[in-house]
Order: structure tokens, then C-alpha cells, then sequence
């Protein structure tokens, strides 16, 4: 017997047939002879109404008002699963973030989990009680309602595991498992059994969208294994767990993409202390994100100097950048909002040379030009234009070996 | 400056605008340099809204997951508010039940109060923070949300205006006051400035259906003086009050009706111990609510028996009495659901000898028949034939004096 902490997202609970189907799933665990946590998302579409019901009373609504009404509808499913498997005649209770001590701290809109009490969990579960907690809410220490950022079920799901050291972590979701490619543009990608934390970290943030990465580096931290799997399937998913624990050793474990970002060059930048400071500087205070940033370093005491920032905020970074170029003494500010980002991910990077050589190899015999590169541990990241997105995906998807037929040598 | 305690019910808040009307009504209050407790309601129609939603997922749903469900409707209505009074730069923050230490029993559904912690309150007041809290919900001593039961935010706010010592309780409803009869059957009717705790009491048990009754008995016990009145205009309404305070003493405050009563009669039924049980005991278990009940002694060991159910019970307590009769001996059941209950009410009664004089020879008068009468302290109630109904309260509010025109008198 184990305790198995079981996340469902807005689309697993989008309404009662679909609640209903997770009451089932839960049961057929807990006959299992298992204890279950179940944590909740709210309803598909219900947090983008109580947004824009804010937005409707103040362009600017206080934060702290807003995680109040947020938690809503997360404490709205609770209550709707709790009482269903009451209903089907199974020891069920809901539990709020604060009766399940969830303790953050006040960041509204984004708290971090400091702590998980856990005293009224556990004394459920040794009552053999079903616990359903509504995700993505926790208590600050003033017991103000604190909710923690877009997808934060995950992470109550992942810390909520942690702190009653449950045996897996499963979250379901509207996808079967993380995939070494998006298969819409690359037929040949193929579900990974397992994947590390380092690969999902990596690749959570290119886009992959599956977890929230926050919950990620909570996993990776309270090694916590999670499970990735879709809720309306039987079929088994992706576990994310550490990189020790047996895993087939692949040199690239997938290929991820993002269209959503626009390139914003500076040529001739004064190459001097504190010039970057006032490139960055007006564009974060704007809460504008940059993600890839380079510079070379130029003969003369001048370089050029390229970022990326989202497709959104093209324009309006452009605009600054042009009055910065001016104040600074750059000689030109032109963008690009026509490029996407190409990566390869995969812990076995590690321990092979050679995979940004064939990264860079692959995309030149299509004549796919490298605007920009960056590398981490684990990834290796190309800005290409946009219009060979797809192509470059595919080629390296094979180019790596992970094309689904490879999968039977 | 003082404290002033307003609840605003659904029709109040029932949308972003008519919010917007009650942050302007509260911060003209504040601006009055008063400090102000909000206590909002559900927007209208939302509560009934989420018990669909829950007979949707069970014919019984679990009661304290209810609790958790129903909650949500105030949680809602209290960030907006909140919400809106930040952006117009007012201080003002939100509170939940449990927040605002809001301690109840554990029955489910219609949780009394047991005690207001206030401490959050009293910290947030002093700084002259505008505190709007969940009216409705509260926390048992376990932590769990309870519900007061329908019309719970009057009591909430009752309870916090007494536990804080405030100078009034202003409750914000449709209706602009109590009338001293209803004016869509009594042209003549006209609101009243003052009313007793125990006049209201009478009133609101007979369907004036303006305040809760239990926030009117809690009223009553901590001396809380509290302002019925209309969100939709700025006219003064009803003090409801002790009635030492200095009311006009009028012999007679008001006439009531109700429609929704019908009448149950067993003719002959032996006159001995425990009958009464056996008759009465299987209407209790079916839940069936029973008003008043007249017994007459006879000669002969035998008596007639009268009492009134609600009009939808009808067909299913005359089943239940006609199986009781048989096993008790009683000679006949018969019933009635064309009937009226017409009531005076008035703590002037106490001194005023002839008010049920005056009131049987005014319908005498009419040819109104009087098929049943019951009485307290200050309430004398007839049950007389349906159709005389709207008759009955024109000519009793003549003769006890309450007509408008009599005001300027």
C-alpha cells in the first residue's frame, strides 16, 4: 500500500462527466489498497473569467483581492469531487490551502510554498480518508489567501507529495506524456518512458507546457517522481525522475521549439562598464521578459549586442531601444520578429562531444541559416528563421535518433 | 466617529455595476470620517446557482462539502468589493469567515454562531482600513467552513456589529423598510421609522421576509441597533430596535398576511395522553414544518384538532393523518388549502386591553369568518378563507389607525 498524490488540470475537471470520470480514477486507486491526495485545477476557462471579471472592475486590481477571488475556483471543484465520492459512498474530504497548510510566502499572484503543515492531511489519511485539496492556493503567515502563478497545481501537487513523501506524484493532463518532438509538426515523435528533471527544466521552458516548471525544480529538489499522463487514457505516461535512476541514455532526448519570440539587435554598442545595465534596465522595469542574450566582443571598443524578448513586446522593446541607442551612442537598433528557437535537450549531451556539431551540420545541409546560439548544460538552442521551424525540427529529430521507428533497433 | 456595520444583500450586489454603487455608498460613509464593516451576500441568483450544481452531482450532497461549495459566492462578491474600493484609493481589504474569526457549530448548512474573534477586524479598523468580509460563512472550531443557512449574512453582520460594539447595523436590501402592511395589497400602508426587535421577531416568521429571524434575535440580545433600508436610493428606512427606545406607541405596528398555509382538521379524536405524539410525530420525520395547532376540549372524551401546514405539504400530511386516524380512532380528516393567516402585531398590545376585540368585530363587520385564532405576546393571528385575505388587512389597518393619512395627524 502506498499514498499516491493524483494533480488533474482544468480540462480533467472542465465539468461534471469529467469530474465524475476523475472520481472514478481515484477510486479505482484507493481499492487499489492506496491512499490517495487528489489536488484540484479549477474548471477549464474559470480562472480566465475571474480575470477578466477583475479586469472588468479595475485595470489594475490588488493583487492580494485577486488570489481571494481566484481561489474560488479551485475551491469550487473540491467541494464538487469531495462530495461526488461521497456520494459513490468513499471517505472524502476537500481541504482549502489553508487547512491543508500550505504556508507561502505573500507574493501574491506568484507566492512561493515555504512549508506544508500537513497535520490535517495525515491524520485524514490514517483515517483511510480520501484528501482532495484545491491546488494552486496556500495561506501566507497572516492567513491572507496567496495563490502561486499560472499552473501552480502542479507545484501544490509536487510539494504536497514531497512533504507526505508519497510514493508518486501523477499529474493529469489533456496530453498522454512528454514527447521527443511536438508531433503535430514532426509525425515521427515519440513518447519518452522517463525523462530527468534537468530535460523537463529544460524543457518546460522552451515551451513544452506540460508542467509548470517551478513544480519541476520542486520535483528535482524533495526527489519526488512524476508522473505525466493524460486523463482520459488508461495508457501509461512519462515519468520525470532523476537522471540516476536507470534511465535509457540518449545523447539528445528531444527537439522543442518556440515561435513566440522576436530578435532586437544593437550594432555598435560602446563597449564599456554599465552599458548593459542600461540597455535591461527600462526594458525589465516594464515587466517586458528577455530570454536569450548575446554579445560579441568587437575589434574598436564596440560590439553588437542581440536579445530575445516575447513576439508581444516586439514593438514596444523596439521603441525603447531606439531611445537608448541614442543616449548610449549606438549606431543601430533593428529587430526581427520573424525567427524561432530550436533546441536540443538531453542529459547525455554530458557525456557525448560532438552533439552541437551535429546540430550545426544538420542545419546547414538544409540551408538553414544560424541567426543566434546558446547553449546550457543540457540543451543547445538555435534562432533560425521562423519559415524553417518545422524542417529544422524534423531533420533533427532524426538526426538524433529519435524518429519512433528507431525505436525497435 | 463611530463604527457602522452595512450588509449589503444579492440584488445589492448582484452585478459589477450595482457593486460599484455600494463601494460609492461605503466610502461615503468612511468619508463621514466613520469607520465602515462591509458584510456582503452572494450576487443574486449564484447561490441557487451552485445547489443546481451540486443536485447535479448527488440527490443528497454531503453538507459540509456544501458548505465549501456555497461559499464561494461571498468569497467572490467580497474580493470585488474589495477590489474596486483599492482602485477608487481607499484602504480596504477582505476577510473570509475563518478570517475574520467567524465561529460557529458544526451543523452544516445552518451553523449558529458561537463567538467572533474580531481580532484581524479590530487591527484592520484601527489602521482605518474598510473591512469587507464573506457575510454567510464561518469556521467550526476544526477549521472546517459552515454556512449560516439562507439569509445568513443578515445574522453575520448582526453578530459582528455586536461583537465590535457598533453604532448601527445598516442592512441594505430591495425594499426601503417595513411597511406597516404589504403596499401591493394595502394602498394605505406606510413605512414605519421604528420597530421593536419583538415586533420584527412577529413580522418576519410571518413572511415579511426582510431580515433573517435569527440576525433579529441576536439583535435583540446584544441591544444592536439596526436600519433596514434600500440600497437604491438614499430615504431613511426602519430602525429596528428596543422597543424602550422612545417608539411611538402605537397599540398596533403592523398587519401581516400569509397565503402559503394550509389546514388540517381531525374531527373527534380521542381525548387521552400521547395522541397528540401519535398525530404529530410522522409529520415531524417527513420534515413537514407545522405552524399552529388549536385543540378545543369537548364533552365526551373527545376533541376536535386544527393545524396548519405549509400549502405544498398539503396532500402529503392529509395522506399521513388519514392512515393516523384510522389507528387512533379519530372520526374524520378533513382540509382546507384555501385559507389566510391575518395577523396584528404590535408591543403596544401589551398595554392596550381590546385589541382582539377590536380586530374580531372588524371582521365580523365584513362578514369575514374566523376559522382559527392563536396569539402571543404581541401578535394576535386569524385564520380566515383565502379570498378575504387582501379585505382583511385593508380594514384591520383602518381600524388599528395605520393608515397614511392618519400619519400627519
Amino acid at each position: 500500500m502506498g499514498l499516491i498524490v493524483q494533480k488533474y488540470g482544468g480540462t480533467s475537471v472542465a465539468d461534471l462527466d469529467r469530474i465524475r470520470n476523475v472520481a472514478e480514477r481515484v477510486v479505482r486507486t484507493y481499492d487499489n489498497g492506496h491512499n490517495v491526495i487528489v489536488i484540484l485545477s479549477a474548471m477549464a476557462g474559470v480562472t480566465d473569467k475571474l480575470i477578466g471579471l477583475a479586469a472588468s472592475v479595475t485595470e489594475a486590481p490588488d493583487k492580494r483581492e485577486m488570489d481571494v477571488l481566484l481561489a474560488t475556483g479551485e475551491q469550487t471543484t473540491s467541494a464538487l469531487l469531495a462530495m461526488m465520492l461521497r456520494s459513490m459512498n468513499y471517505p472524502a474530504r476537500s481541504l482549502l490551502g489553508h487547512q491543508a497548510e500550505v504556508v507561502t510566502d505573500c507574493d501574491f499572484g506568484n507566492a512561493r510554498i515555504i512549508e506544508i503543515g500537513a497535520k490535517r492531511m495525515k491524520e485524514l489519511l490514517e483515517k483511510r480518508t480520501i484528501v482532495v485539496v484545491a491546488g494552486f492556493q496556500g495561506t501566507d503567515l497572516q492567513g491572507n489567501i496567496t495563490t502561486l502563478g499560472r499552473g501552480g497545481s502542479d507545484t501544490s501537487a509536487v510539494a504536497i507529495a514531497a512533504a507526505l513523501k508519497a510514493d508518486t506524484c501523477e499529474i493529469y493532463t489533456d496530453v498522454d506524456g512528454i514527447y521527443t518532438a511536438d508531433p503535430n509538426i514532426c509525425h515521427k515523435a515519440r513518447k519518452l518512458k522517463e525523462i530527468s528533471y534537468d530535460e523537463m527544466l529544460n524543457m518546460a521552458s522552451l515551451g513544452a507546457k506540460v508542467l509548470q516548471i517551478r513544480s519541476v525544480g520542486f520535483a528535482k529538489k524533495y526527489n519526488v517522481p512524476v508522473h505525466v499522463r493524460s486523463s482520459f487514457s488508461e495508457e501509461e505516461g512519462t515519468m520525470v525522475v532523476n537522471e540516476n535512476s536507470g534511465m535509457e541514455q540518449l545523447m539528445v532526448s528531444g527537439v522543442t521549439h518556440n515561435k513566440d519570440e522576436a530578435r532586437i539587435t544593437l550594432k555598435k554598442v560602446p563597449d564599456q562598464p554599465g552599458i548593459a545595465a542600461k540597455i535591461f534596465s527600462p526594458i525589465a522595469e516594464t515587466g517586458i521578459v528577455v530570454d536569450m542574450i548575446i554579445q560579441n566582443t568587437r575589434v574598436g571598443g564596440q560590439t553588437d549586442l542581440t536579445f530575445t524578448v516575447p513576439k508581444a513586446d516586439f514593438k514596444k522593446t523596439l521603441e525603447i531601444q531606439k531611445r537608448i541607442a541614442a543616449e548610449i551612442g549606438a549606431e543601430d537598433v533593428f529587430g526581427d520578429d520573424h525567427i524561432a528557437k530550436v533546441s536540443v535537450i538531453g542529459v547525455g549531451m554530458k557525456n557525448h562531444s560532438g552533439v552541437a556539431s551535429i546540430m550545426f551540420n544538420t542545419l546547414a545541409r538544409e540551408n538553414i541559416n544560424i541567426i543566434m546560439i546558446s547553449t546550457s548544460e543540457i540543451r543547445i538552442s538555435c534562432i533560425i528563421e521562423e519559415k524553417y521551424t518545422e524542417l529544422a525540427v524534423r531533420v533533427l529529430h532524426t538526426a538524433f535518433g529519435l524518429d519512433a521507428e528507431c525505436e525497435t533497433s
